[in-house]
């Protein structure tokens, strides 16, 4: 009989009769022989009304604390849900993080998972019982309560699916699969049936809020199939359906597609913000001492360029998220500048990165020609380039963000997929 | 060092400055050198809420899915008051009633306690923390949390207190003592120091809602020195004064009062209905068959009086709560009345209960008259008499009850303690 985990985000559970949806949606796959585990989030908004208590009490609230309160949410949700099931005539029974147990180190409020012990799980599955599991907890070897922190059910359950070998990971949520690029901002943009775990795990770090960036490491290391696909259909659709609904993340070795397809999507962050340290020396350490400073006052520097020193000085560019950007050049001036000895700060904080994505860019010369040669169309000049192996992206001017978004999509053919 | 146990109430604990100012009252303790576990409820209205969630799904909630929802209540309230504490510089530590852990039986959302392991919390109190535990929850042996039922954390701090041999276990609540009477009815009432653990018994029994009767039983079997003071003080009084106010339970072996109270307060429950079965053959079996088909309906049974047979015919009465009298009466009469050959059912729902409570009526004679001569001189018919070692309950018209406990007040000098 084949195991499925199923995952319920905060809005799919937010309020009494979209957990019954919930709980029907599940029975019909119980219905349908599969055993099923539920991974359920909180109900939405619970999660921040808890730790909006907890700061009003400590601004800085102590994290083995926090984590005390704010699992709370997820234990709230997987017994309503084992109810709804109970109500629909369904055998279910709900587990925490520390009943499993699901192990993992002291590093509350974004611990990470060490082990699952799935006897327990097991045991319940076997009597026919479908098991409803608290995601973004867990419990250290201490005996604390600690939570992987935010999106952290993702990551729950997509752990859970590869401990317990199931079929499928499905991941439940309010939009209905991976698209070739955001619908806002491309009206043909086109939901993708499969995408490689390579592809969204670049999709998932370059801003698709569709799941976690470690939810998605984690499928691609234990090889788990996860699908992403809507919790808010009817939930009586035909499991048919429903079951080749979404979008599948794959591993490229199992994808035996003959004319592989080159991009997958177009991914953007509008709000960057890009800082250029002019006349730096070429020396040893720097990239450090630059790096080191904006690291330590903890902003996440995204893309790094150094060109060819000219004259034993070069210049140092890097991006930051735009709300960093006054701090970080705060940062620079007046303390980084005459330490590294360099003549000048420049920045600028209304850039956006707009990125092509795809796995079959490999082995396809011609990507990066094709896209730059499309933004030169458009008349959009490129500041900042950045390359990994599947994945070209470049920092323009903001105002040119939803030009490029479309004529790339346009160019590498994505509304045909 | 003294060690104390402090338990606050669910209005204690209903905003975030009162969670504030019971973490001021703890320190004050700490700071004077006492070693303080505290057990707080949950927020005032959270249990309720919770309960109200899980009825919208299921209308009789699974009560192991319903002790797993319900019990978040306390969790979060023992985190945010571990961070009151540690926001004022305290060393605090917050733990669930499974992480002690608290044993119980697997009686869901009524489960009695078993034993409580010590190690956890002495080994932390050791190091000088405050130490937090939730109160009203627990773990059976499978592994299941389960809850002790309404007013459980009164229990969880006795049981707390026994099993770690406090000095005092102080239950803060939103009232400043027990009263000779209700100071709502007779304005003269007057706060009780002290009160032995019978007489605290039979208040708690009879209506007085300041001590939930498990609690009481407890602090009986294992002779906790318990204390009911108000929370609502400013938490930064003398903690001299603080400890010695409120109402403190006593035992008798220790009363070494030579002039002993006779009568240590007036109780009394408005809501009462008396039902009388007439003509029952008076045969063995025959309480069985009309208190079991009432206990099977559970409705409780309070006084139970049946008198002399005449005629190998007798009347037998009793009391139930008024919201279950019409259930009580359909009963009998379509069911009961027949069974057991009754010639007719009367009843009167508009009955209320005055008892008059105290250890020293126990060497005392004439404690009844003079409570019966009461009654007769203000013209109030007595319907029903019930006696125990420590109180004489009578049922009187409802119309007569604040003027027969303010005419007892009196008689017995109440307002003079």
């Amino acid at each position: 009989m084949a195991l499925v985990v199923h995952k319920y985000g905060g809005t799919s559970m937010g309020s009494i009769d979209r957990i019954k949806n919930v709980a029907r949606r599940v029975a019909k796959w119980h219905d349908a022989g599969y055993q099923v585990v539920v991974v359920p989030s909180a109900m939405a908004g619970e999660t921040n009304r808890l730790i909006g208590l907890a700061r009003e009490i400590m601004p800085e609230p102590d994290q083995r604390e926090l984590d005390m309160v704010t699992s709370t949410g997820e234990q709230v949700s997987i017994g309503l849900l084992s109810m709804a099931l109970l109500q629909l005539g369904k055998e279910a029974v709900s587990f925490t993080g520390w009943q499993v147990p699901v192990k993992t180190d002291t590093s509350h409020t974004k611990a990470r998972i060490q082990s699952i012990d799935e006897a327990r799980i097991r045991e319940n599955l076997d009597k026919g019982k479908i098991v409803i599991i608290a995601g973004f907890q867990g419990i250290s070897d201490a005996g604390n309560i600690t939570t992987l922190g935010r999106g952290g059910s993702d990551t729950s359950a997509v752990a859970m699916a590869a401990a317990l070998k199931a079929a499928e990971c499905l991941i439940y949520t309010d939009v209905d699969g991976v698209y070739t690029t955001d619908p806002r901002v491309v009206t043909d943009a086109k939901r993708l049936k499969k995408i490689t775990f390579e592809e969204m795990l670049e999709m998932a770090s370059l801003g698709s809020k569709v799941l976690q960036t470690r939810s998605v490491e984690l499928a691609g290391n234990y090889h788990v199939p996860t699908r992403v696909l809507s919790s808010l259909t009817d939930p009586d659709i035909p499991l048919e359906e429903e079951s080749r609904s979404g979008t599948l993340i794959t591993f490229e070795e199992e994808n035996t597609d003959m004319e592989q397809t080159v991009i997958s999507g177009i991914a953007f962050s509008r709000d960057e913000a890009k800082i250029t340290v002019l006349g730096v020396p070429d020396r040893p350490g720097v990239a450090f001492q630059i790096l080191g400073a904006i690291a330590d006052a903890n902003i996440e520097v995204d893309m790094i360029i150094q060109n060819q020193s000219v004259g034993g000085k070069t210049d140092f560019t890097f991006t930051v998220p735009r709300p960093d950007y006054n701090r970080a050049m705060d940062l620079l001036n007046n303390q980084v500048k005459a330490e590294v000895g360099a003549t000048d700060i420049i920045g600028d904080a209304k850039v956006s990165k707009v990125s092509a994505i795809g796995i079959g860019m490999r082995s396809h010369v011609g990507v990066a020609s094709r896209m730059f040669g499309t933004l030169f169309e458009e008349g959009i000049n490129i500041l900042m380039i950045s390359t990994s192996e599947i994945k070209i992206s470049v920092i323009i001017d903001e105002k040119y963000m939803e030009l490029a978004v479309r004529a790339l999509h346009k160019a590498f053919e994505l509304e045909k997929m």
